[in-house]
């Protein structure tokens, strides 16, 4: 099964940014790509670099972007792994993940579940935490398990989805450095992204997809500079093996050949999902045991 | 902290072997070593190649190796973590890790929970599976995270231990190639063990120490040739990154300087724990959602 990932800059209106995203998604599918990943909230900037309530306008457009991203995939004939600004009420948005298949049809929804707040990425202002669960969602192209950026982090999504019967984790992802840190502290930085995000792969048995966006954009609240996002789009086998990977700078559609067989030929010789010791979890439902 | 990793060969004889291991920990407490840790079943050979019951004689001794590596911790003043073979009664043993605190006292033990079965790692024939749970172990050095070698696969066993007040993650491991194995998948296993525990120390903000036997073991029942255990005993630091690393062939006695300090900084900015989803997390109780 051949995929495709989509890492962009933002060029600051949403039309220049779509129409960049559907001149790629044309290429793609001419390509041969079958399933389309794009990145997190890819049809602006991200905006999530202050908090301001002007931005919530962005998801006035919720319905009409559903609808807009539809009609792609169908024109084209790919599943398409979008992420949208969700209006669900006023006051009250998501961080959602909208899996279109090839028929233009919805084949589901994933909200963020794991929900970021630190100094540059002020997301717990923006978006309510997910209520969907982690649910793959079932498409021609077989169960997809999506993910959202934050999310890549925790064990505990990778291995939920794996449970509900995954048969890929795909992280659409915006994060990248502050010019200011040392060469060093990016370095691990990058690092530890990419570890983490393999390591599901590892313990799960399952091919990784993670698409992040690429070039510079500054705060525009002045506060601080601006977010370098880092590029690196990459995906590996269900060894953690990188199949592909894009630099750190470059717009790219990274391209990448999903063998779903190879899942049970590496679950067989590795068969981490038969030993775990379920009757002893139970803590990790807790906060902190103390 | 400093600390040392032990990793060496099996020498045949218990008598051999532990001499070996105790020159090592002389030395490594005359470099200033606090905490020292052994490899699995560091007093023999690794016999769990094939099933023959002749070898739950090993485990005879299992009180009188309490007493031996007790004195060793005393007499050096070192908090130290072995690897042994646990008769509990007839018929019951356990793959379990004695920490001694550096008065010699048993400071606790670890029961081995995720125990594998594969060709040539027949570890249900011997092990009882593990029944004190994910506890870390309280030491003058502070608390001590200690898993043992196929847990290290498992996100969930670093999680308990990191909700448990865990310090630093340790696992005492064996683990190697087979010669008929390719190259490339060699190096995809070796990429993978490392990745997945490096991935603990990320998801955690947890320093990991992981110490691998190495050298060529022939399998006894000749069934198979053996494993060639790949040593790369390894630290990392709270984001996942290699502060030291052995190689594949050489027995090492590998120092590394830990900051328990660091966890704070890495943690107070990936405040990875604040945000897990408790009230979502209910499956992971689960064998499969079907």
């Amino acid at each position: 099964m051949k995929i495709a990932l989509i890492q962009q800059k933002s060029y600051v209106t949403k039309e220049k940014t779509v129409k960049k995203t559907l001149n790629d998604i044309s290429n793609a599918s001419q390509n041969g790509a079958k399933l389309i990943v794009l990145q997190e909230l890819h049809q602006t900037e991200y905006f999530c670099q202050s908090e301001d309530t002007k931005f919530f306008d962005y998801a006035d457009s919720w319905k009409e972007d559903i609808a807009f991203w539809s009609n792609i995939a169908k024109e084209h004939n790919i599943v398409l792994v979008t992420s949208l600004f969700e209006q669900r009420t006023a006051g009250l948005y998501h961080n959602t993940a909208v899996v279109f298949d090839s028929d233009g049809s919805v084949a589901g929804k994933y909200r963020k579940m794991h929900i970021p707040d630190d100094p540059g990425f002020y997301e717990k202002f923006y978006f309510t935490p997910g209520d969907l669960g982690f649910e793959p969602i079932e498409t021609s192209l077989g169960k997809l398990g999506v993910l959202i950026c934050w999310d890549q982090w925790y064990p505990e999504a990778a291995r939920l989805m794996t449970l509900k019967g995954a048969e890929l984790l795909i992280y659409p992802t915006a994060i990248g450095w502050f010019d200011e840190d040392r060469k060093e502290e990016k370095e691990r930085q990058l690092d530890s992204w990419i570890t983490i995000q393999r390591s599901h792969a590892i313990a799960n048995g399952l091919p990784v997809i993670s698409c992040n966006r690429v070039g510079f954009e500054k705060d525009s609240s002045g506060v601080m500079d601006g977010i370098r996002f880092w590029g690196n789009s990459f995906v590996c086998d269900p060894q953690g093996s990188l199949i592909a990977h894009a630099n750190h700078q470059e717009e790219t559609i990274l391209y990448a050949d999903i063998s779903k067989e190879r899942t049970k030929e590496v679950r067989d010789i590795w068969p981490f999902l038969r030993d775990r010791r379920i009757d002893t979890y139970e803590d990790l439902l807790k906060r902190y045991c103390d």
